[in-house]
């Protein structure tokens, strides 16, 4: 059989995957984890304290905001980095929307993605510790969405723990 | 002495202000706290639950948030109409700032404006129930700035129990 750079691919793809998979293979995979990584939705993460809005360009269009539990809302206010074990951050996304009642803004629409980052050294010593995990109407999405995470997390903001998002002050 | 235009105007938003002056008269405004309504910025503001994003267009040019008390969160979540006495929202206001780390996103950057709404029946019965506060760096701005929230709410969202926003789900 001839090799091709599609090939190719699909065997980087899948040894990636393995190699994911080993980190999570000390416990089975709860429904509705993320793959690779086997992040759940938050319980009452909703409720949890602000960080900072953010907006993405189109094509995406959203209005964002992250919101964090108390140990990463903590680190946040002491400045402490890395981020202790049991910090959650949760992003939740919206389409943009004009409001029909004030014309100069735009406002949250349909909402899009909730993405989880989770801290815990233990569980995800090959991602910095962190634990990632994107969600579409409360179910996570493929494996290949999965595996961008870490790449642009590392590529951009290793210098403030691979997080992006500051604390809005 | 013939009357002008600018004279009218000014007697005017005299009227306004008086008015407004004797709704706050039953006691001494606190020190930082809004002219007409007499509203401070509350205690632990920051630390409370996140209601929705928005973004101001230019000139503006603003990411905006709405954080919420307990009281107005549970009648946000329950879809109670009006907010009942002891609602607050807070809405924290951004100079919108290209990310120099993920060029989709636009983030936070200096903040601008922090705009209190108060719900109290009884301290603002000619405001709808509601009295409101806009500081910059803590302090209240002006009697003028203050004289134009009332007609908007009310011009634009009576039918929402004159808040514009709404929970973000």
């Amino acid at each position: 059989m001839k090799s091709s750079p599609f090939f190719a691919i699909a065997l980087t793809i899948t040894g990636v995957g393995m190699a994911a998979a080993q980190v999570a293979s000390a416990q089975p995979r709860p429904e509705n984890a993320s793959p690779i990584y086997g992040v759940t939705l938050p319980e009452g993460y909703r409720d949890w304290k602000f960080i900072a809005p953010a907006q993405e360009a189109p094509p995406l269009d959203e209005l964002r905001a992250v919101l964090a539990n108390d140990v990463a809302v903590e680190a946040y206010k002491e400045g402490v980095l890395p981020f202790p074990d049991g910090s959650v951050l949760v992003k939740l996304a919206y389409k943009r929307q004009q409001s029909t009642e004030f014309p100069p803004a735009t406002v949250p629409g349909a909402p899009t993605t909730v993405q989880v980052m989770v801290k815990d050294s233990k569980k995800f010593p090959d991602s910095h510790g962190w634990g990632f995990g994107r969600f579409v109407n409360g179910k996570p999405v493929d494996v290949a969405q999965h595996e961008t995470c870490l790449a642009c997390h590392v590529g951009n903001v290793k210098d403030h723990d691979y997080v992006f998002t500051r604390y809005a002050h």
